[in-house]
């Protein structure tokens, strides 16, 4: 195993280094993350591979996302070990900046997203998605990759980002990664690390219930009974329920019935203080 | 005079004739503009030109930027007038898009700049400057230009984008255009053809009071005592004021002495239903 694996602080030389790469006919990838790596960023990183020649890791986790009560400062953030973890899928380069080479003190621009943003998560957290297309934005300036991956896990945040490189033009494709999951079917996210171990336990129910409601819905069941069953089992199971929603798949519109949409199944719950989502396909 | 000018409609099209030149090891310019091309805009042409092997030039009516009172519709719009005009400068491209080329039926992305756009114009036309960067921001992803001209003129427009780029970190150099005035010293504007002759012989006193009062303020004279005057003198001329006000050239602060400071003097003033708007510098 390789221990090469550049530090790139600045954006000026990253653009350095992915202009180099390009002018060799080099395809270069994105992996957009805020640190706290598991496997599903390398799940990420894996797929970036077999779409480009060379693959930047950026880690940073951004303040504009995060609003005042919610956890930016506890977040997970541990650069070296993140780093090390990083080495077993060998990127090219991580690109770790500080806050202020992203938001100097007189930044003022804000790339936001209508209508898909103002439901779901976007109800729960306001802040939420202006503070990702920002620095996404940001970051896809910075580097100008070919191509950049996002994971379903998060995947209102998947269309919103899809929905913005369309909007403005961006020269990039975006390509959802797959949900990668514990062995008990929890899906990885760095915030499982603030379950404690009755919570953990009762954590991988939310992923039964949802493939199961999931099923339900396929097999035919109306919206409105799979979906109050759903809740009563993840309350039972000791869930606070913030939201759990079938969706039409590009749009994040209600769908009444599932028979001419395709549809996504989507959760958002508590487990003491901790806030988890998923999301299932309907098929 | 060649009159080989290629008019391109699709983004796609422009992405592709950019990138061949760009793989010759040539530098592209681009000047956004919303037509009714008159001499300034060929000074910003050649401008571009002298910064770049290669030059497009945009002619794009921008709805998003106007207000539902204002004159989108009205607009001057006449394509094969701008083709003939450009000529005469010889850009490489007119890159003419369709509405729905920027703006397709499920448009849902906005750029925005806090601070800067929340005076002066701002305050008149709140619709006005996310409008601007919006569309300059999708412009520039459309054309990935090295270097990209914007008049003097509208000054307060110009600093918006700068801001803009060097807070997204668009990998694009902002070239200042300064603002090109007919005999009169009137300052060229599509819009001075709504004026009657009678307005167009009144419009010139607006540079003649902003250059006397700068002359004033660069004297040391007290600045409120000069904007006073100035005052005075464009409502006796006969226009109605928006504004008129000393700025920081780089922040659009107000500024109270003008001896530290960078200053920009700034005016809006309506002639009958015309409004128009000028800047100088005050040195």
């Amino acid at each position: 195993m390789s221990t090469r694996l550049p530090v790139i602080r600045f954006a000026t030389e990253l653009r350095k280094t992915v202009q180099q790469w390009r002018r060799r006919g080099q395809k270069v990838a994105l992996v957009p993350t805020m640190g706290g790596l598991h496997d599903g960023h390398l799940s990420l990183i894996r797929l970036a591979k077999k779409h480009a020649n060379r693959v930047v890791v950026s880690v940073f986790v951004n303040p504009t996302q995060f609003a005042p009560h919610e956890d930016y400062d506890s977040y997970p953030r541990n650069e070296e070990r993140d780093w090390h973890k990083l080495l077993s899928v060998q990127p090219d380069v991580m690109y770790a900046p500080e806050v202020d080479e992203i938001y100097p003190h007189d930044f003022a621009t804000r790339v936001e997203v209508a209508g898909l943003t103002q439901t779901l998560e976007g109800i729960s957290r306001p802040h939420f998605f202006a503070g990702v297309t920002t620095v996404v934005a940001k970051l896809f300036l910075q580097c100008l990759p070919d191509v950049a991956v996002f994971g379903e896990k998060d995947y209102q945040q998947l269309l919103v980002i899809k929905r913005m490189v369309k909007d403005l033009a961006f020269p990039i494709t975006i390509l959802p990664g797959p949900t990668v999951r514990e062995g008990d079917s929890l899906a990885m996210s760095s915030r499982n690390a603030y379950l404690d171990a009755r919570e953990r336990s009762v954590a991988p129910q939310l992923y039964a219930v949802l493939r199961d409601v999931a099923v339900d819905l396929a097999s035919g069941r109306p919206v409105r009974e799979s979906l109050t069953q759903g809740k009563v089992r993840l309350e039972s199971a000791g869930f606070r329920i913030d939201y759990l929603e079938v969706r039409d798949s590009d749009t994040l519109l209600p769908i009444e019935t599932i028979e001419h949409a395709r549809a996504r199944l989507l959760a958002a719950v508590y487990l003491g203080k901790v806030r988890l989502i998923d999301n299932v396909e309907v098929a």
